[in-house]
């Protein structure tokens, strides 16, 4: 069995925003040499996501406003008990357990081995700081 | 290392639906001839499902009412702004979202390894065409 | 490759609790000898959830209220048809779906790779019964 660890660092200019990974992750699996395994892409960070969905830019806005429906930015203690620790990402918090923290893809033949619209996204949703994502792959 | 790849087709003939695909996974895992390891099992559409819950179809029931609530179906542009694209299905992408992508089971002495209730779903949401769901297995 | 597999078994006392499971999990990881692999964390029943979020009780007191919004503890099956098989717990399937089954989390060096807050967590919705945790580590 053969592993390969990859950490990718991002640093998003606002509090909310989707980022596409598929080509860091892409190549962080040819760089493995692994043919046949499992790549684990997760957030490191417990105020983010990394997600598996459509790169289509109108779906990004939609999931935007409908977080923000579930889960409102509100820095203030009454409507998160969290924020009461002095931060004011609450929302973050559940925005993040919607979108999901992980995801697992099958490589197959050396390439991720992906649906026809298959793209992966790392979900911020409390920028403004470096954040990171691992990579980490095994197989053979 | 062994691996084992399979891809399930379905063509669900109403818009959302769940389906027991159980037998097919345990099928793939018999037929693998792994003995311990893991089983990814992953939709390769982004308008659809693979979970673990419950076969009751009251439960079935409740989660499409409650999907549609979250997520309400709306081929119209103002709702969803993935539908300026030309699709119908913006609210198939969140429904996906809620009930996720993937599942990752145990594989113990050659079988999936599971709790007394548990079952594995294609979840559909935006169905009437062939759908393809990724079986990926590694392990020894 | 090698295989290590443990049953964490829990009885909550009330309805609805998370518990950090994360000392069990590294104990597993050291116990199995794995250095490079990835471990499976999932509940075994179909009401809990294991999910990776912050050891902080006002967020914990944040999720209970926004789950109980999004889906309400309600024993009539009027509300949940679930209900009708005799069980109370259909908001239980439903607070599950949103919170996660499983987590996967890499392994390096012998250790759960992990960002600075990520902590495992057990979440318990319909709970007053023992229940089970899977972990199953495979690598080298």
């Amino acid at each position: 069995m053969k592993s390969h660890r990859e950490v990718l660092k991002l640093n998003i200019p606002s509090r909310m925003e989707f980022v596409n990974i598929t080509p860091q992750v892409a190549e962080a699996v040819r760089k493995s040499g692994i043919h046949e395994g499992l790549v684990l892409v997760n957030a490191m960070h417990i105020t983010a996501s990394v997600f598996i969905n459509d790169d289509e830019p109108g779906l990004h806005q939609d999931y935007k406003n409908w977080l923000e429906k579930l889960a409102p930015f509100d820095p203030s203690p009454q409507r998160y008990a969290h924020n009461r620790t002095g931060e004011d990402n609450g929302d973050a918090h559940h925005k993040r357990q919607i979108m999901g923290r992980e995801v697992v893809v099958a490589i197959t033949e050396g390439r991720l081995d992906f649906g026809p619209w298959e793209q992966i996204f790392y979900g911020e949703f409390d920028g403004r700081r470096e954040k990171r994502i691992m990579i980490k792959i095994i197989g053979e």
